[in-house]
């Protein structure tokens, strides 16, 4: 099996799907990695570097991804626009790929998988189960963007986040608020309280309150009846009714903060929105929001995706792919996902798509032909 | 006595000589404080709140400084290239000004006091004795500093400053070197510490040892014969042979560094080339730079004052006034140095200027149209 490497090519994209060590990793279990030159520059992997854990380098993407049985990506294939074409056209019919492809949000690209007999697996459909816990990239890189978020938030506020005792008196600490609860949000907690901050959190899921209390910080409570998170233990979409109780909760520990970091995020919709402009209106000047969800539309009404504002004496930042900005232990993350992947999927040195794997069946979107995700094919049809 | 507290303009100076809580705290002692209207804008302080605190607003910068007492401020007075004018020119004959003056280094500003017959104490000359601690705001501005440098250096480098261990593995910790463990050096060994880096420190004071181990970084032995630090405790310069041994000591522990804050300042003098171009090359790609010392030259040969450039692989940022960053804290904690240097210098309503006390005659530059410190005469001198 040749596993290939393409050098990103969405703008700031600066990870890259395996590191060396991994590629030493594949190459025990019978893998040979090929690597596109230059795919390891933005990680600051050079390719002598790739060269030496035992794989080839190509300078030719086109040559790289047609000899490829499996491709490994971060970002999902895209058109480039300098050489008017397709990632995905370069891509050998039958072979394989294994990236993110938000598919939910991009059903052209899954049409185009399908049309070009791509078998595609997302990244983002891996089963939250203990068994793909190692797989699990949205997980890795929400922690690599909940650490950004709270040192981003640090590096852009006029105060201290610890409380200082100095000669000249005692400075007390910042306060930052984090909505949301999940990976993102509970390493935004530690790394701000790391830092000293006082730290406040907001979550919908009750059951998240222990987490959050064991980091230092403390759990705003709202009772909630109804049901507040799937069976994979991710936020559910709530009624208007208890939406609309949250974000007079919110409001009121709003005005107090700092720093606000926001990660609420629901898979395959519009994130909610949790910080209206009359919230913003209320907090203090100077206090910052560090927009998690900016992706996928932001949880602050005044969030810009990729832009930083200045809204109402607030600064929001809204931060689309904060991961890419720590490339370096993304990649590492992202690269041990991929592995456990790859070395899932390939038995005796083929690929084995087994659907009743629930793992190969979670994460598989096309294959021969067809769109074979029972989730995607219901976005389609609908 | 008027104190008078006029608007910053120095670009990017975002601090303010009194904060309201100061203000209140001065009232008290019998001093009146007129602030200029949109003084305290950079630090987030309305005019309202200087209002709610007992100063008087005052619109004209020329009103304000023409009727006051003793003027207080952050920056050196400088020429104002809009208005075509020196603030100098603005303080009434004979008042007193009590402001951070550089006076070692700008001797043309020390003449133009001395003509215009002010009093002025210069902010960088407080002793450093138990008596004057409150007062010194070399100090507090050094804790803003090292605490920025680190936060500044943790949102710039491509890696994580913590071990992480997540299902996808473990992440190493980042590597920070401190250079100069004075309190600059000692924050932001303290703040990278917090942040889980791995931090090592080099200072050529083995006096600090005790204290840069006792926050958890490793300190860099190197035996000197010579006697490294002045009576009040600051670094002093070294012999050409002893300099040369301590830059290769710094090379072999900056290949291994993500990031570099450098704080090595020798008071009126150029600071220490400690990292020239050679060890730059030897350095990781990706690397960080803080220099601290950008503002007289930089510990780093390729440091350019407030500005951020790329050598070599390696970000280089000239910061030039951090605290300016952290209005917040930064003119708290100056502001808490002002009042104590006004209480100490004014007795029953009247300024004081009493150069049998050390404190006084230590950081009096000029008064009745001579200047009067020692150190500040030799220099203009020689």
């Amino acid at each position: 099996m040749r596993v290939a490497v393409p050098k990103e090519i969405v703008a700031g994209e600066r990870r890259v799907a395996l590191v060396p060590e991994t590629v030493v990793q594949l190459g025990k279990a019978g893998l040979r990695v090929s690597v596109q030159a230059g795919a390891g520059e933005g990680a600051y992997v050079p390719d002598s570097a790739y060269g030496d854990a035992g794989a080839a380098i190509v300078d030719d993407a086109a040559r790289l991804l047609a000899e490829a049985d499996i491709v490994v990506k971060v970002q999902k294939p895209v058109r480039n626009e300098r050489l008017a074409q397709h990632e995905v056209d370069l891509l050998r019919e039958g072979s394989a790929l294994v990236s993110f492809l938000q598919p939910l949000n991009d059903l052209e690209l899954v049409r185009l998988l399908a049309r070009r007999r791509i078998t595609s697996f997302s990244m983002e459909m891996v089963p939250r189960t203990t068994r793909a816990q190692r797989m699990d990239a949205l997980s890795s890189q929400a922690t690599v963007a909940g650490y950004k978020a709270a040192v981003l938030a640090a590096d852009s506020l006029a105060k201290f986040l610890p409380m200082l005792t100095t000669a000249a008196g005692t400075i007390r600490p910042g306060r930052v608020l984090v909505l949301g609860a999940g990976v993102a949000g509970l390493q935004a907690i530690a790394t701000a309280r790391r830092l000293g901050a006082l730290v406040e959190a907001f979550d919908v899921r009750p059951a998240v309150k222990e987490e959050v209390q064991s980091l230092g910080a403390s759990f705003i409570e709202m009772p909630i009846a109804e049901e507040t998170q799937t069976a994979g233990g991710y936020a559910k979409e709530l009624s208007a009714e208890t939406h609309r109780r949250e974000i007079d909760v919110i409001r009121e520990h709003a005005r107090e903060a700092d720093a606000i970091i926001t990660t609420a995020a629901i898979p395959g919709a519009r994130a909610p929105i949790l910080i209206p402009e009359d919230t913003v209106k209320l907090m203090r000047p100077g206090a910052i929001i560090v927009d998690l969800a900016a992706d996928t539309g932001g949880n602050c009404e005044l969030t810009r995706p990729d832009q930083e504002t200045v809204c109402h004496g607030v600064r929001i930042v809204g931060a689309a792919n904060l991961p890419a900005t720590l490339p370096v232990p993304a990649s590492q993350m992202y690269s041990r996902n991929i592995a456990s992947v790859l070395l899932h999927l390939v038995k005796d040195g083929k690929l084995n798509v087994d659907f009743q794997d629930e793992i190969t069946s979670g994460m598989c979107v096309t294959h021969a032909g067809e769109v074979v995700h029972e989730r995607i094919k219901a976005r389609m049809a609908s």
